[in-house]
């Protein structure tokens, strides 16, 4: 496995030259675009494998829709959180309002587009928005057995200086009464949870124990439940990968979830969970170098739940 | 006149049972639905003739649109400001977001738009916020001969509380580059100026003006240049009343602007400047009142342009 | 007058190196985009005034718009013709599906985009669809005092085999009950009244007719009502030069058609009727040294109606 | 596994009533909205259980887009269908073409939808559509184990005769040269697909083959290869269900495709093959008897694949 590993990333290096770094949050330029990392996390062994820049700190931006996903339902119950944010893909880009206004006013399409994920975040239980902070910190650092995880600051704060186009989306919401509370604080917060910062490591952790049905697989601690799990699983696969999901399903296979930070987790179902980092990006959004090694790994191990 | 007026009230004045008052700003539930008052200013012998409830305070709102077009339009000069705002009608109503996403996103449609007169106020000139307020105060005090033009605040207060779908039309327009500046205080000078006050003799001056290409005819005093009322006037035209437009102009035949608070003004080029209060609204967010008088005026008279 | 032609068209000739030909009709790609040409019909003292090519025969394609409007409207009554196609502008292209699925699937627009103007056309009364062009052709030829005017088989060959954009609209419209009839027929006609063949000097008197209210002024013939004309005129400023009607309003400012082939109609009330050729093209699909003659024209004897 | 069907059928009966029959072709309103049945065909033990009316025969209508999307793979591979037509789901309806016009002109976004399924079906090989149809015909005899599956006449000839909206998707595609070939034709094999007749127990047998991997488990035979099956699974699970489809992945998790004839088939890897028919219709198309047995079903024997 681990000669696989570096194998495919010394294969697919190259194509890191064809992607770009996210530039519409100016903090994010700083990395290094030919950086390209992976590890596997086996659960059957409780194995760690890895290659290249696996070590490397970077945010995961919109993964935490995944996470914000999993705490919301759990805090509300599906019922209440799927009465404000629907689970359909949508044709339209990530950040798309259009979609809002022509047909879907009561509610978002799906909570891995902002607008989906501004409402789950708004849904986190919690005193204040520290609080509810906390809440997202700790469940990630259990989740990647990495007590240490935390949030970007110079990168939140460059989020929150042009999240101009988030708060559009908040505010279209709130006139729509599809959002409640106050719309700054849950900008916030949502900038907040978009700026932790994780490696490719942590998120093969993070992605294993979804694959592993909300169990953390190297100390069989329970930390989400079988069906929210089986939920979040679902809406990776038909919403995770913004609009190249329908192509991600049928060359890969696999729920995944991708962040314009270049981070990518993909979960094979009581099998793997695997985390990549390579911050060029492809016209999608989505980790090119990282794409390719994921149809590569699912070709080669037949990962394809289908 | 005079006598004709009366009856056009009084005719039309069934159509309010009709129409309902604006409810999403909701200080404006407050006016009474069944007032409908109308004033005619007659440009050659400067006379005043009226009918109804037209001494009547009520928030001008979109009519406000007129007003920041043409201080802009003074302020910067024709190319500048439609670099910044095109000159476009839309099929689409007046706070939608989708055309700015689907094909324009370099600038709103046009300036009788939400977006485009949001533009246009951020054009305005002035030290601060309360400067410019001041200058669009004391322009519209001279030019509807009525020095005690002021803004009312608890509508002012509302619109504020309330304007979640223009903030996210404005925070659109910032994230595309289209806005400059701070946008809450845009946004904070562009409630104020829907919030300012006036009757329908105010307006019925106010008209009179632009008809009369600029010059106030009761002193002879320049208070816009020619063009600048020629270029206002083809906007009236062809955006001024909403999506309902060009059945307007098929209708009426005269450039005419209104407001969700009942209020139209409709000028005659070099005949008359027309002001009319009444706050049911039809579908579209025009005075159903007001266009039903504006149709038997225009046929009586012969009105249309075309 | 004369000179004056003479020296607009010289002045403004460089901008057809500027423009483009047709393709979407490949036959039309067969005229000489450097042709220019210019023709004033003087209502007042029935004279005519011209300059450049205002001999070339082409086709008027987009203005047959205009044609077929006026009869519809005569065949069926102002009522019964906008209960099937709405009156107001469009900030979408005139081909666009996309707003009568969106909006207004109950009817078209306007009667100036394709979708309005096959509604129209189908209105025509007639026994037969042969019967329906003779009648065009009729009204065309006592309209412009030319009794040769026909259609160009080459060029309506080529519309028909090309013609698959308007099938499409014509087919949504059918499947939504807008238009009724046998579809293939009522396109058929429409590609026929769009290759009408005419020049600049004939569409000079077309427009003379409508800017005198509907009575051709060389013989005082009514050929169209005067309420009808108005309606007409309204319809052509708010809607008439594709998306850029906005922008020429305010440039330009008088009621105005242009097509695809090359050609503009404008109308100055009761003073002008203007007929122009200039096959290269701007973006919007109007005559890019048309629209520079007609705006230089406008300043030079102060044409806008606004 | 029999008693389970039937009280599955007897459970959810009652929902037909809340369901309505396809309107928008004539004929199918000529079903009995009460009928729901069902059928499974068990790979394992190769045995077939049913409940209700599984043998009453219905036109398989969308459902067919499976079948022209496992003949077109086959007969062109697939780099060259996916050029053609993409893979994304869509938040629109089956019959949009708003997201042709707007974002995705080169092809249609997925062949689950008219506008991909007609490109499909234009790319099946043949000498003549006779020949073509014949094909069709023959793989879904030998894959349903039917060698009496046919078309039902008085469907396709209402489906012709009412075809307008898909008419105009495919003039749309042919004059964006999506499509090619001649419109008309490609249409009415199009239509002949969509009115072949089935029973559940057919779609049973249908279902097993591609949850088989493409090998008909009742004889071994290989119908469709590993990979297109896995393919075809994929755009079930992501655009099967139209734009309800997030919606059944999160609730049942098996790839499926419903018509509007009131047929769902739906594919538990490696275990079952299911067929359903319940014409009585919800808001979205699907049969909403049978939605309501998947999800039920899909609970007791654990059918998510997620």
């Amino acid at each position: 496995m681990k000669n696989l590993l570096i194998n495919l990333v010394e294969k697919n290096k190259k194509y890191t030259q064809d992607g770009k770094l996210a530039s519409y949050i100016p903090a994010l330029l700083k990395a290094n675009s030919e950086d390209l990392g992976l590890c596997v996390y086996d659960i059957k062994n409780n194995e760690e494998y890895w290659a290249g820049e696996s070590d490397v700190k970077f945010t995961i931006q919109s993964i935490s829709k995944v996470v914000s996903l999993i705490i919301a339902l759990n805090d509300n119950g599906r019922e209440n959180v799927f009465k404000k944010v629907n689970v359909e893909p949508t044709g339209m880009g990530f950040n798309s309002i259009v979609n809002l206004e022509i047909r879907n006013q009561d509610r978002p399409y799906n909570p891995m587009i902002n607008a989906g994920a501004i409402v789950t975040t708004s849904l986190i239980f919690g005193e204040n928005e520290e609080h509810k902070l906390q809440r997202i910190l700790n469940f990630l650092r259990r989740a990647t057995n990495n007590p240490t995880i935390d949030i970007n600051r110079e990168i939140y704060e460059s989020e929150k200086a042009t999240g101009d186009r988030n708060r559009s989306l908040a505010y279209f919401m709130k006139s729509s009464n599809i959002l409640e509370g106050n719309v700054e604080e849950v900008l916030d917060l949502y900038f907040k949870q978009c700026s932790i910062e994780a490696t490719a490591k942590d998120l093969a952790r993070f992605s294993a124990v979804i694959a592993n049905d909300g169990i953390a697989p190297w100390n069989d601690e329970v930390l989400v439940s079988r069906e929210i799990c089986r939920i979040v699983k679902t809406i990776m696969v038909t919403c995770g990968m913004y609009d190249a999901s329908g192509e991600f399903a049928v060359h890969v296979g696999v729920p995944a979830k991708s962040g314009v930070g270049g981070g990518i987790i993909a979960t094979v179902p009581r099998r793997f969970g695997i985390g990549i980092y390579g911050p060029a990006l492809d016209s999608k959004g989505n980790s090119i170098g990282g794409i390719h090694i994921l149809k590569d790994l699912s070709e080669e191990l037949e990962l394809s739940i289908f």
